[in-house]
């Protein structure tokens, strides 16, 4: 018999799960849980679940062997409080969550060795059901960060659940996952999101973002991401966030001493060692 | 009988401004002057200019009725000495440069009333005549910065020449030109740059530079900007770039607090905020 799969928060990334996942050939029903009765109208409207409903209790009634957890990662905790009473022998559950660390350990701790922590290198500044689409997995890295305890068969489900989206999958500790991606990808976004208040503190006087030229609105695209989403990665993932932003503010520093100080080769050279260090990931 | 121009240093823009002015009709001769040969050769094998070499000497011999500046800015008040006095009279003289303010009445006390500040909004991270096109103007704003004392009939060739290449002229004041631009652009190119050397230092362990997920490319292409033209704007809109840098600092601490401290409805507004502002330029 066909699997089923339940999907947590049936937002941009939940819904493109669900299509990436029809779309590689999964058989089974695809049922969703959103706390918004209209999200779950709208994702069957879109063809992107079979059925669904508002409540967690839904697990009850439908006994999915995937739950997949897509809400903002602070609410997985609450969510599995929620689920765990009425999961069936042998489910297995994941995420999409970009946030692993601890948290994966907490959840293993609540579900047991079938929990399986999992992250997707894919999105955009996008949100919502309406925008998900089945190929944003696609050649995308995704990052599954068993541990010791991770029961084998239960890790090998999820890989063959990602390779159904054509997400390439790779495997890293959960607490270096939260090190590196809170360098790489928080902390590009807090800055971003910093750069728009500055420039909202900045136009007082005149209309800054009357003059979005050059690479600004590509620079600045990702500060249009959810704000609860975000808000949750960057509670959740701390202790990393604040290191990296620290890390920030001095090479930030450095540059501006540079610059007041009129150190014309050091600043040269501050900028071409960017430069090529970022030329080098074309 | 047509005018002739001259582009003192072809690089990406000399090189696309040349293209631009080709494309949109112009039909004299164009030259152009640049410190290496072999971007003399190149631009002239590319069809980009008629002929050109690399000594400001050649504008005695051309004659040029318009000298256009498209080298790092902090190179224009050598360049101008050096044409000043091979110039005929009516010459006009403007330049490409992102950086206006007290340069502009600098250069007009050396070249007079028939130098017009110009600065478009356009360009990509790439740099070099061989990455120019005709079409990089086209529908972008140019900003030109007229003085009290600039001369009429200059300030509308010069129009009349960015309309050719498809830009769409803006007026401002050079020194609101570079508190705006200094927050606009200067800043976010400085945040780039500063993001990308504090990956390096994170880079210690373990090499960040592997996972450029989300938004990362996005977000740091500014940052493979050409490091002499990037030195030279942060050097010559010093002031106004340390003060926005400072506004950021503050803005990025803010996050910092909400994000330490946990203000979950203060952190969800800030974002909520940014991403609302980030919408609008759309």
């Amino acid at each position: 018999m066909a699997k089923s799969l339940l999907i947590v928060g049936v937002g941009f990334m939940g819904g493109s799960f669900a299509l990436a996942l029809r779309r590689g050939g999964f058989k089974g029903s695809i049922y969703g849980v959103d706390i918004k009765p209209e999200t779950i109208d709208k994702a069957e409207e879109l063809g992107v679940i079979d059925g669904g409903g508002t409540e967690l209790g839904l697990v009850q009634e439908i006994e999915p062997d995937y739950v997949v957890l897509a809400s903002p990662v602070r609410t997985f905790r609450g969510i599995v409080r929620g689920v765990k009473p009425f999961l069936k022998e042998g489910a297995v559950i994941t995420d999409l969550g970009s946030v692993k660390g601890k948290l994966v350990y907490e959840l293993e701790e609540q579900l047991g060795s079938r929990f399986v922590g999992s992250h997707p290198i894919a999105g955009t500044e996008k949100s919502g059901v309406e925008h998900s689409f089945a190929e944003l997995f696609e050649g995308k890295k995704v990052v599954i960060t068993p541990t010791e305890s991770t029961d084998k068969e239960a890790l090998e489900e999820v890989v063959s659940l990602w390779k159904l989206t054509g997400g390439r999958v790779e495997f890293m500790d959960p607490m270096l996952h939260d090190w590196v991606f809170g360098a790489v990808s928080h902390l590009p976004h807090a800055i971003a999101f910093a750069l728009i208040d500055a420039l909202i503190e900045m136009s007082d006087g005149v209309d800054l973002f009357k003059y979005p030229g050059g690479g600004f609105k590509d620079f600045t695209r990702i500060a249009a991401s959810d704000p609860v989403m975000w808000r949750d990665i960057f509670l959740e993932n701390r202790n990393n966030v604040l290191k990296a932003i620290e890390v920030y503010e001095n090479s930030l520093q450095k540059l501006k001493e540079l610059i007041e100080d009129e150190r014309e080769e050091e600043l040269t050279e501050y900028l071409k060692e960017a430069k090529q260090r970022r030329l080098s990931l074309e």
